[in-house]
């Protein structure tokens, strides 16, 4: 770590190193789907949208089991500077293939697939502000929409038993000025030397482990420190969940 | 006109036949854009952002003239039943290149290129939700936000004179159950034998009329009927678009 | 109107302001399709083939009901200038998306459905030529071609009742040197102000009604000029249609 | 060959086994294009527009020579049987591609790029009705399309040598019932045995030579009767080519 | 012919006119295809894999008949200059179509499809390294290793009878420095006025002649003496096809 | 970890639990690649290939800096059971695009662009044969091509300075029947709970880390047995990469 003692360089927002953004999980923002939520991670915005249907894909079926998918997208102005849209390109970006993946197994991790019986649940992640961190925050709110899309097929009487095994939450780390420091904005992702994004169940275990040395590449202890700092970023981000989900949904003008 | 008189129908949401669903103009929803407007036609809501960037398109160039556009899409999840995602898919749809041409169509109608000089506009309608008239929230919407982001250039020096040449709103009407009704929601557009969508600029006059006969075709005079209704209903509008442009922007969290 | 009294510049091909171009509906131009014609608007040739199939889309099947769908395109060298190919982009353009949606629904307006049964028709409006009213000059030809294809289920057997439950006919009508005029070609189409689209059924009701402000934003007047000219327009070309039908089919060396 | 001595079957349009169908070349088909022609052979009606414009593809510029491509296609309605849109399907399908470049290098084989100079010459074949030997009564009626854009370059101004260095025509030939025959319709190619394309020049040399055994290997002596009869049609294809470019241009209305 | 007598150029790799480059047929490359051929003509390396499934596509269900099929690409390090990749670019070119066809329909010459049963057998033909000739290459080493797969079905009782009925290979020949020669690399093809790619059966019976002129076009006598040549070439692949099929298969370290 | 004490599974093909699969390295593979290297773990088998062009893309131009890119492909015969070709599918798939970006990083984490001027490295590297582990033999593999195309550039003149800042390994580390094991083959790939890639630099230090849990979520304590085998694992192959580097290429008749 190259950051000289004794000269730390606060954070542009004032936050602790390991202090997170302002988050903010809004439940029933649209008045339809299953499920949805709304989260902030400070000025970034992802609308998250559960979609429940009878039936399984086709390689499925048959099985008894059920399926959980996810697909994320960028609005064109989410982002500072206007990003052309993929269905007019023609083409889903790599980037958001990658991230699309990321959080359909995210959310699988915490699915049994028999007790969701042969149902779907579509996860919808659309971006509406960027500013840092959009997938973490995607896999945050919308294990928080799923939990309600499952509690809304067990109200219809679509399912009896339980197919959440457990929650799962997810944070971006990684070192600023040669500081560990969580949940990066824009700001400190464009200059952080390494990027680790790490998706956590709600009782601290990994489900995902994603590190890259954007600059110069990172030792074990570097390593260690960032893992430290998500384990305490996921813990407050599953109480946060779990006190979203104890209140009463919101909606959309919360 | 088949409804039996006497026997009038009233509308689901309590409104009368002229009167418009409760529309609301949020401008500076987004922090970064020029010009970012959510707009909401009762359950409808469509987001707006106005992107604006020096130069024009490559068939423009030295020609000293502006150029607007837009893009309409909708979100997987707006809709009642999920509908699929069209960068997924591979290719815009025809629905929704039809209706990005609509509303680029409409800013143009009030657009004076050369006050506007080299700059390109470019809108995003995206619509969050559905309920019926998501392309005439859309128009009315993004006109709001081409407004923000004309005083926006104006602001930062990269316009003097103005590129505006008065306002455009719009509104659906339909004959339902026989008769004319004005803004139909979801329940009244699948209803509906006609359908009508209608332009105009603030001072009254006709951008674009796009009525289709969905059931019956229709005669002259239910086509002076609709019109008429929807001359009242884009007199509203562009009274509610001058009061959203009079006050300071409300923004996310209004 | 802004065209001063008394100085009314005439029509470059000598035409009358409420007068079609001549129009010829060649049916029996292919050798086994079930209808084709081809119709032409002065220098506008569109090549009108309908094919009959047995069945319906997927989405359809079982409902005892048929379906009738259209699909618009232009030869490249159609145009004066040539235009690319839309197979060779990979992409069908949004204005052909538009038409052949266009000329689907100005079918079905006239098609009973169930009087069909479980039969598709689909309709191919090639353009060969075009100068201004390809659109308008493909309803036109398609609905003679569909009449045919009717006719010929009919002898085949495969049909019994009757489906049409009256015909359509179009024309462009537009506001060219501050007057109304019909059936534009393409060095009026493109100095027009207002160009409407209208399209209408044989018994003299509307199916579309399209307009949109090229230049100015037409008033309310200008509107219901424009109406009246379409009315004697598809008048014109209802009892044209009539004619052709009543005829033999002429074939391609006609 | 198979065919029993003594029971000859004869073809079902009655034509000798070296005799080519009816073939029609009318020049001046289309208003605009620089050369247009609507070639038949028989039923098959192919219509070619060689369009003319300055500059060539960017790989060629200062070069100092010119360019000549082709593309061809078939209308949906061409066929027996309606075949899908590839602008539709969104990819040119193999068949597609492998003529269109069969043209463009057949047209290629006669053309003097340097006299030619930095112009392009796009040729489209477009296949109105497909009755066996379209690509053959494309590249015939290409070149006489050719041949007209030249002229007209000429006349311009545009050109001043002579680009072309001789003529192309092309027929099909295969063996039928044991039998080689000259130029096949659609009843005779599906039942070949094999299958050959042969483009030759005016002065008797060969351009392209393709054969395909669609059911039994063809031995030498085959090839060689083939060969002979190939030669014999492109002879009469090449005077009547000479005959079309030698009368006036007879246009649509032939 | 243009070269002067006495004046032979010899060529570049000292062969003979009429004879092979060194031809090497690796078979069992792979370790689980069914069959799996690494074929060499000199610098060319192309794999050919043969995957057998049980079952047909869809428009031959039911029919007891298999289906043959072959698939060519060429890796984007296979030429002196990199290519793009096509999955990359979204679509597969002209020319790989065009390969990709001619391989599947010289392997289907040699099959009989009863006897293959419903059966599928999928050749992949992927170029290593390409030095001229990759298309012959792939033909020739696709039938060894669509040999190997009907041993394998054979050896694991899903195929009882003989779907081969008798072998094919392939050759190019050309004129090169106006000479007719046999086998080109990439040096020669590229100067060859006029190029020929000939697939014929193990019985010395043509299935396919491809000959283009690229620079001038070729007399009879020209294109007499390519046959002669090519014929020569594929006796000689039918002799090393069967010495590979006789001895046992080498594998990867070979 | 749930395997119970006592009772370890050996692995299928003997090794112990922190060995690597026999590796290869084999230079020279291609004749003109500026560097290209067969790679193989056990059966994965890799061909990488680099070639160098002058320039860079056109974001970059002007900058001093080079480029290096990648991109990553799967031959269709490559697995168990053949996949789909994605160039004829007209899109790449999400784990194609992962894997190509996840390379590219890679590599570029031990690249000094300005030492390396504006000319690019484009690596390909495409999986002839597929036994686990693909995506981290192709880094292995593709590090010692790039450096085979640095040292060309520089025996060329086209470069001076030493553009690679040090080398780059990667290996697959898994927890299978709860034991952590290194260098996973496919048998033991599909049965993992969790399994992780990591890409490392020859001085000990991370690139990547990208864990995922594919049935169970994982522990610390799991993680930490996972990253110390594969620093095992990444120093073994670096020790590979530098004797493949130091002898001369084999060519690929090795």
């Amino acid at each position: 770590m190259t950051a000289t003692p004794g000269t730390p360089t606060p954070r542009a927002d004032g936050r602790a190193d390991d202090e997170l953004r302002p988050v903010r999980l809004t439940r029933g923002w649209l008045d339809h789907a299953a499920g949805s939520v709304l989260v902030e991670y400070g000025a970034t915005r992802v609308l998250c949208a559960a979609s429940a249907s009878e039936g399984v894909p086709r390689w499925r079926k048959g099985s008894g089991l059920g399926w959980v998918t996810a697909e994320y997208a960028m609005l064109p102005a989410a982002t500072n500077e206007r990003s052309g849209r993929e269905s007019v390109k023609g083409r889903v970006g790599g980037r958001t293939h990658e991230i699309s993946r990321l959080v359909g197994r995210a959310l699988r991790a915490v699915v049994d697939y028999s007790a969701l019986g042969e149902n779907t649940i579509q996860l919808d992640c659309d971006v509406l502000q960027a500013d840092g961190g959009t997938r973490t925050a995607a896999i945050t709110g919308a294990y928080v929409a799923l939990a309600d899309a499952v509690a809304h097929l067990r109200s219809t009487g679509a399912l009896k038993g339980e197919p959440l095994t457990g929650s799962v939450a997810a944070v971006s780390v990684g070192i600023v000025d040669g500081l560990p420091r969580l949940d990066l904005p824009y700001v400190e992702d464009v200059r952080a030397e390494t990027d680790m994004n790490v998706v956590m169940t709600g009782d601290g275990r990994f489900v995902e482990v994603q590190g890259t040395a954007e600059g110069a590449p990172f030792d074990r202890a570097e390593l260690d420190a960032l893992l430290a700092l998500a384990e305490k970023g996921c813990a407050d981000l599953t109480r946060l969940q779990r006190e979203a989900l104890d209140a009463p949904a919101a909606g959309f003008r919360a």
